[in-house]
């Protein structure tokens, strides 16, 4: 497409009010003003009739200058949710495998360049990995992302590749033909295990979630740290009760394990 | 503020734009143009071009000329989340809470007139109870409402009263009179059970959680099924697990049990 008739059919005023709705966040939890005008590089005439119209929306609110954002905001995702029944039907799993592991589990998706969390269940530590629904990491360098990457279509993984691959910590995988290795390996295990590429300290392990058409539609991972275990116990331990997590998330979704389970499937 | 300016403030793209997104549920996953200009009442072109949007900013995707959302429209729930430190806080707490008495165990804040789920740890069952998180039920008909509206500004009861009290079921407290001594009892007692009153067959019981200012920010509770449990079973057994769970949160809002416990709180 030419990029005129693009540029004609793109909404300003969507595009800045997101950039408003999303200005609010741990560092700007109750912004006035000038700080939201600050963090999106709009003018503050702007910005006011932005929040004008939101307010009159439900999505944020007003005490004195200060501005906060409603649980109203929740339904946008909600919508998500309700129209998505995986994660509905993963959350029990979720559950159980983060009873048993004593560790957090999570579901993501891939989405660009990054694995989003849409599920997760997390565990009461002073340690724990601070994340919610809708965090999004980069692929490439986790154990969901991997999952994702190993069962998307080569041209997914080209993008990410092009896109480079960062050296987050010193253990990070930033060789384009190293990578492709990892990626296969993830394909001929099933499994994937990430030992502080992201961040130090923090190992993961994520295996494939499969649909009715036998599809990899999201990845189940389980998360720990090197203080509280190794690869070596999540291989041993949490591998075997992850596989079988992600086997009955499949099994609800109406996958039916078979010759099938391993040949790629093109997203339609 | 006169009407007029307030007109002229307001940016009637933004609005579209969120009708759009939220014109996606359970009963629209994938629409086509036609289908989501009958669900918002645009025009086919001004659907288009907000889709177009959209999916320049990444909320939706096209597949033929099917569109659904992408996981990216979880960001926006997610800068609430992250920056409602309660929400990370009291997790572990549901999970805690869910283990020990078998049921699904949700938190929900006030916003407007209904109560909205802003965490929730769901409980494997056929007939579990379908919500996710940002799902809204009215206020007065829960548990989680009206504990909620128990320690909330009289003005916001009145508005509930005023905007009418519905028989949603046979069990559902219609009176303002009665209502307003359901709530009494409510304060007085610390927690509420509502049976029946939402829907047939739902039980569920709720208690206050409150901020390092004693605020009630949010009601966290239990829910189960007749068949399952009875009113009476629920105030032997799980009234004490809630309140502890309810406890241990506020205290890890910062919250010290005093006198003050009891007294309102006027929000700022």
């Amino acid at each position: 497409m030419a990029s005129d008739p693009d540029e004609r059919d793109f909404i300003q005023s969507i595009e800045r009010g997101f950039a408003v709705l999303l200005a609010f966040d741990e560092e700007r939890v109750n912004p006035n003003l000038a700080e939201l005008a600050a963090a999106t590089g709009l003018s503050r005439p702007a910005v006011r009739r932005i929040l004008l119209t939101l307010q009159r929306l439900g999505y944020v609110r007003a005490s004195g200058s200060r501005w906060s954002l409603t649980p109203r905001v929740l339904s946008i995702g909600q919508h998500y949710s309700a129209s998505h029944a995986m994660i509905e039907v993963a959350h029990p799993h979720l559950l159980d495998l983060s009873v048993k592991t004593g560790e957090s589990a999570s579901l993501a998706e891939l989405d660009g360049r990054d694995a989003v969390y849409v599920a997760r269940v997390p565990v009461r530590r002073i340690m724990s990995i601070n994340v919610s629904i809708g965090t999004r990491i980069p692929a490439f360098a986790t154990s969901m992302g991997r999952v994702l990457l190993a069962w998307a279509p080569d041209a997914v993984v080209d993008e990410i590749i092009a896109a480079g691959l960062p050296a987050l910590t010193r253990h990070t995988v930033t060789d384009a033909d190293a990578f492709r290795g990892v990626l296969r390996q993830v394909r001929s295990d099933g499994w994937s295990i990430v030992a502080e590429e992201l961040e130090i300290g923090l190992l993961s392990v994520s295996a494939p979630v499969r649909d009715r058409s036998g599809e990899v539609v999201a990845a189940l991972a389980s998360s720990t740290s090197v203080g509280r275990s190794s690869v070596e116990a999540i291989r041993r331990d949490v591998v075997p009760l992850l596989l079988d997590a992600a086997k009955r998330i499949s099994a609800d979704l109406g996958y039916r394990s078979s010759a099938q389970a391993d040949r790629a499937v093109t997203p339609p």
